[in-house]
């Protein structure tokens, strides 16, 4: 199978990561069939599609001529018997090893011998599942960063999986606009999830749970020394605190630690119950549409 | 006392740091006295000191008028009685607490009782030779990170330091060209420091110790993810690899993990001995003055 053979992609589950990757594909010229075992969240997906899409319009990022077929590109269902002639799955359904398993249990029933599996899992490792998917060796997790920026694929195969499939995922992520980054093992977080997760999870020690420094002051120190736009602050507040807040609870339970399970609930206590979701809620670390680090002044001023 | 009343600076120790914040101070009009035991030390700031102005003119970042007053307010001793008259005293001597304490103790019979002492340790805690100094309480670290750019002053008092010495450095700090950042505890490694500790570690595990993915991988993710403008290996290629394998040494040293130290033994095998030292030498994890993370195919192509 080479990658010109792909035409057809189906995305299970239509959460925001299945939203942006089924019309990334569409946007590439690719068919699209989304699919959402909850009829709700399919209703969700149709109109949150279009508007990602009027978005990156509006960004000047693609036309409205782009758009349009992207859009005509892509058909919603909640039954899976749509499967049977699609090439290529990309899953994003609940982060459950079991229910994962499941789900590509049932897909290999109607999906053709050839169709490649993927998993767009954030926290899993593909072994975990790969032989419930009944075809391991065509299985491998093709994982997205930001999908339209921040366009890094991080292609983690098992052990298992046929070295063609590898090189075919590479071919596919490049062909919707990513860089592909395949790694040599599997790895939990992948690189850069690691890297950040290293990095706030320091950021976290030193503000909120040693009290070193302030928020502010931790966001000033790495937007200093390591030129970012924003610190790790900023970053969560982008990224959601119920996103984080679910991290911590995942983490705390892998860990088995009491006092990081007890950091948990106290932030979800100081933030997740005020409803301070970050920057999508107009409050997490910092107020929006505002927030005091995008103001010059926050860096203080340059020498002479 | 007021930092008005700072108007003679004494910097201890004229190597690398010594001779960035001797130059930084009599830039912003203190006069200097650059003290070092060694003449040999003190010969090579003589040299250096004047290249780092011609440097900053070049770039446009200091006249010629400035840095010629500047390099005339800077005396150079290796004679420790000519601190007598000093208002306040940087430290930036070998990262040896018993050393620092003995320099410490030799000074506090030398300076006036009103003198401040800092210490610019990167990885020591002020607490572990406070008492040495002779006077504590005016005792603190001032520790800076790039002094001319990455103008970050962290600003460390121990215990026993008095309030009014930490509000006295951080306006200091600010009449030197840094933006302060006081930390509410000791804390080893300070705020950004030990954030890209965490995050370089996680890096080096991931590309020399499990080889999950190639070093430009890791920092090609990293870019694409932080939106920094080089990844961590790209990073210490500039801060050198000498310095890195002096901190990998000292790391595993405090913790005792022999893998730690079969690593550290690895690294200086396959870069120091080699003479890859990072882009001072030429070499480190790229090669130099065109490293592959400069070019703009690195990162790969934007969608459409």
């Amino acid at each position: 199978m080479k990658v010109a053979d792909i035409r057809r992609v189906l995305i299970v589950g239509t959460g925001t990561m299945g939203q942006k990757i089924a019309l990334q594909c569409a946007r590439f010229g690719y068919d699209v069939v989304a699919y959402d075992a909850f009829p709700k969240s399919l209703e969700n997906a149709k109109a949150k599609i279009p508007a990602f899409a009027d978005d990156l319009v509006k960004k000047g990022k693609m036309t409205p001529e782009t758009a349009a077929s992207a859009l005509s590109r892509i058909r919603y269902t909640s039954s899976l018997e749509d499967a049977a002639e699609v090439d290529l799955v990309s899953e994003s359904v609940l982060e459950d090893p079991d229910l994962k398993g499941k789900v590509f249990a049932q897909l290999n029933a109607i999906c053709k011998p050839e169709a490649v599996f993927t998993t767009n899992t954030s926290t899993l490792l593909p072994s975990m599942y790969a032989e419930a998917t009944g075809r391991p060796a065509r299985f491998a997790a093709l994982h997205f960063l930001g999908v339209f920026d921040h366009n890094l694929a991080d292609i983690m195969p098992h052990p298992g999986t046929s070295p063609e499939i590898v090189e075919l995922l590479v071919a596919f992520a490049r062909r919707i606009g990513q860089v592909p980054l395949v790694l040599k093992k599997e790895y939990r977080g992948y690189v850069s999830n690691a890297i950040w997760g290293a990095m706030n999870s320091a950021a976290i020690n030193i503000a909120l749970v040693d009290k070193i420094a302030s928020v502010q002051d931790v966001d000033r120190a790495v937007m200093i020394h390591l030129g970012m736009a924003m610190g790790p602050f900023g970053l969560n507040d982008q990224i959601g605190l119920d996103t984080i807040w679910h991290v911590m609870q995942s983490n705390a339970k892998i860990s088995g630690d009491p006092g990081a399970q007890a950091f948990a609930d106290e932030f979800k206590r100081d933030y997740i119950d005020k409803g301070w979701l970050g920057a999508k809620s107009g409050r997490g670390f910092y107020t929006y549409p505002d927030p005091e680090y995008l103001r010059p002044e926050f860096l203080g001023g340059e020498p002479e």
